[in-house]
């Protein structure tokens, strides 16, 4: 018997964040506790404010990811009755990128009664979207000076990401960037409140904040970007990361007060909530391409070399599973258009057989498309209601429907609108392989494809890969969990841990012969429609979106 | 005051006949009668029969018309209180091409023993698509021999049409075509029970059987088709033809006893509902478009020359008004492809809300979709949703609708497809406008146009063209009236009946010239849509339907 080793993984979310306790020999998950953040996404005004904050802007308040440590450890530790000199290891995983400015000491800048009336001194959440300009700045900037790693991140540069969000401070409020000794990620920056170290996430730095093999961007280009930031990295950042699965350091003895964990554990390098996920569903080789379907997909894989792949988010050394190069891409609308699609176009008949037949609605179209032989509602669709991130990476895609006739019905077009990011998923994988980047099976997390066995299978079919399904319904926080039980030792690498505490659901979707033929022969089609409307020989999307600004008086 | 003239319409449809007594003085609707057909539509088996007619089959019972004459007639002389003799002419319009076989003495063959249980010896009405297989016959013949005739019918001859529909006849049942003395339209045949002469239609022939300046397509032509087809005209028809407005002749004593008229009243010369409807609007002139719209709408205008313009229905010397060529185009989904999005993508909310407003669901719609700017919907759409008849003759084109997002609503798709019905419609217009024939201004009939405000605006904002309302919701049996009025020479011609007896609702609906500005750009984007799948740079549409047709084992 010995000794019971657990480690806990925290998983930060956009509204809370949560606590797993895992049994490190395999992988049990023991307990599990949530905290709804005080302040959730500060998008109307500072709390305590009337003043409100301007359209797209997405705030957090960090001291609600403290007190997620303060609730949920504790909590965990009380549901399971382990004790804590049984927990040998702690790590996190976040959403990216959120960023803060703090002092030297590392306090938040809105911490500090100067600041804390100043909305850019509090956290610049994942989903704060009104650093475009910046965004647009850097990424033209960055052309014109034919800065070679914007290849490394499909030739575009996100308004989400770091360097948009900080020279946005810089732009709107210089007096906040100049007081601002460090500007980091909200994950670091808890790192740092765990253990005393300041250790960047090589993770986060490298998808979020253009690091490359050979570090930064050089300072000519910052200063290119704007006189006051050309020494943005040297004064107010680091050069130095820590790998994932490695400890930053040991829990302080505060850290220990709040959590009720023992002083010294070790606490991993922080990590990205998508990117964590990855190894939790037992994924290590190159091939095998992890999907977290929810509103929109993110697909995360490795590979053994660095390889430009078109309109990929992003490709980064050690980024998922040290030793390999990860990458990630993107489709920016999946659930989000079936959610659309429910809410907005299906009759009431439909919402009525669903309720007589004691189910949701998505459960019914489900229900009733799957009757269906592939290729009957002869429908396709452009799978670009909410643009088109990888490989087109153009925001200013719209949602295409071809082939409807009055014989049309609504899952009809449910089910067109599944395979159409199916299809969607198809286009990354070839461009991946296309660069030599192999993927041979597609691992999937999130609610969408474990409720939708029809959207397992069309998966299947369309792509010719197998399908699994994550093992674990809180796979970043598993995820998380192993890191913490890799920095604390027990597994030599995440391979290893991944290999007796990752998760994967027993059923194996497989591809059938006879649907992948016929879908062969729908995704020709919708490859044509995609390079026709997304490639600029008829930009009749983005003219509609032009003249529809026009008429609404935005522009 | 001295004495009073009536005459008397009557509108022969799919499910019903309608008479209407009309004052010829100011076309005043004095009394109207409508009578079911007690056989109705038969698609599904011979009345007293349970054996089932094969699919895309539509026959009638002519006796039902009879029966119409019977019940309507006498009714709106009673409605009125106006004497039988002061009605001075009658005439019909009908259906067509709806056509069957008879005896010498005009004798229905399903009136005869021998024949009654063969469906061959019933009406075929318009809407019998059965014969489908000798149309593609007659098309392909055609074009193998160089007949120009070809081009009047937009170089394609309809399933529905006379010919189709008698060799089908000729090859599923040899001996009720050996049997049938006569093959005619029933509106024809109608003629002739109420004159006891047999008297074509110059617009049946012309439009429905292939009857040009010189008459109908050669023998060698016929007997290219079968052998047994060669004399078809010679043995079966004539060569001469009724001007419409022209007496057939009297009104029989039989007919007097059926009807209560005066025995030897004119009976003008049978027409067409559609065509009938363009002078019963006051349309007279080259440059008057006349929309009939309904499920579909039927483009009738005229011109003083003979042109070919792509993907008209026809064109026919006298056809529509005596003196003109008449030419017929036509949108196969309009109405039905509305009724399409409101019966089947239209969530509850809106369903709600328009009853609360006291609305029916299109009405709702509309109010919403009339709040819009032009372009703030950001869509375009293909109106094919049940195939395009004019400009591309193509029956395995479909739907498309472009420019979807998250936040796309029910009313802006309403608005979309409406738009693009109107799009369609100056397809029509521009490629008469090309060939020389001149449309200045439209007039429509119908339900339709006379519920939706907002429709009449954007057609009239689209094509840049007044646009004006049927003065009667009866305009087909109005029309037949002011026919009847010219047989009985009360009028010289239609010109003068329509100058009095026409009528215009007083609203005219005159393009706005900020909004044509933008319709102009949106039709440069739905054009260049238009010829991307309609013309053949991208035919995904017939090889979806292809591929559908084969997953549903249909071929």
């Amino acid at each position: 018997m010995g000794f019971d080793m657990y480690t806990i993984g925290v998983d930060f979310g956009t509204e809370s964040g949560r606590a797993l306790l895992v049994d490190t020999r395999d992988g049990r998950e023991i307990a599990t506790a949530v905290h709804n953040y005080g302040d959730g996404v500060i998008d109307q005004h500072l709390p305590g404010s009337d003043k409100p904050l301007p359209p797209d802007w997405a705030l957090q308040n960090p001291y609600d990811y403290i007190e997620v440590l303060k609730q949920t450890i504790p909590a965990v530790l009380k549901q399971s009755g382990v004790k804590p000199e049984e927990v040998v290891g702690i790590a996190i995983d976040f959403t990216a990128c959120t960023m803060m400015p703090a002092t030297a000491d590392g306090t938040p800048l809105c911490g500090v009664d100067q600041w804390r009336s100043n909305p850019h001194s509090w956290v610049k959440l994942w989903k704060h979207h009104a650093a475009q300009p910046e965004a647009d700045h850097i990424n033209e900037t960055a052309r014109r000076m034919g800065e070679d790693w914007l290849q490394r991140y499909g030739g575009k540069i996100s308004s989400e990401w770091f360097f948009s969000k900080a020279l946005q401070i810089l732009n709107e409020s210089p007096e906040v960037y100049h007081a601002a000794d460090r500007l980091l990620e909200a994950s670091d920056w808890v790192i740092w409140q765990l253990t005393g170290n300041e250790v960047r996430s090589a993770c986060t730095a490298g998808y979020k904040a253009m690091v490359g093999d050979d570090g930064y961007p050089h300072r000519e280009y910052f200063a290119a970007l704007h006189p006051d930031f050309a020494d943005v990295v040297d004064t107010k950042m680091q050069r130095t990361f820590g790998q994932l699965g490695a400890s930053a350091g040991g829990l302080t003895s505060q850290a220990a007060a709040w959590t009720g964990l023992k002083q010294g554990i070790p606490v991993a390098v922080a990590n990205v909530d998508a990117h964590v996920t990855y190894p939790a569903v037992k994924a290590t080789k190159p091939g095998m391409m992890v999907m977290i379907m929810g509103t929109s997909t993110c697909h995360i894989l490795i590979g053994d070399k660095l390889q430009t792949v078109e309109g990929m988010c992003g490709v980064v050394r050690d980024g998922i599973i040290p030793g390999y190069y990860g990458y990630e891409a993107g489709q920016s609308g999946v659930g989000d258009i079936f959610a659309w699609f429910v809410n907005n176009a299906v009759p009431p008949e439909y919402h009525e057989a669903a309720r007589r037949a004691g189910m949701d609605l998505h459960q019914y179209l489900e229900h009733e498309a799957a009757k269906q032989k592939v290729g009957e509602h002869g429908l396709i669709a452009l799978d670009w209601w909410n643009g088109n991130r990888s490989t087109l990476v153009d925001a200013d895609l719209t949602g295409m429907l071809v082939g409807a006739s009055l014989g049309t019905r609504a899952p009809d077009i449910y089910r067109a609108m599944i395979e159409a990011t199916a299809f969607g998923t198809r286009v990354i994988i070839e461009a991946f392989e296309q660069r030599g980047v192999a993927v041979t099976e597609l691992i999937a997390a999130g609610g969408l494809p474990e409720k939708n066995a029809m959207l397992r299978q069309i998966y299947a079919d369309v792509t010719g890969r197998t399908f699994k399904l994550a093992g674990s319904p809180q796979a970043p926080a598993l995820g998380s969990a192993m890191h913490a039980a890799v920095a604390a030792g027990i597994y030599p690498n995440i391979e290893a841990a991944a290999e007796k505490m990752g998760k994967l659901k027993d059923e194996v979707v497989r591809p059938i012969a006879e649907n992948q033929a016929i879908y062969d022969q729908l995704y020709a089609e919708y490859k044509t429609l995609y390079d026709y409307f997304g490639r600029g020989t008829n930009d009749v999307m983005k003219r509609l979106k032009k003249i529809r600004r026009a008429a609404r008086g935005d522009e």
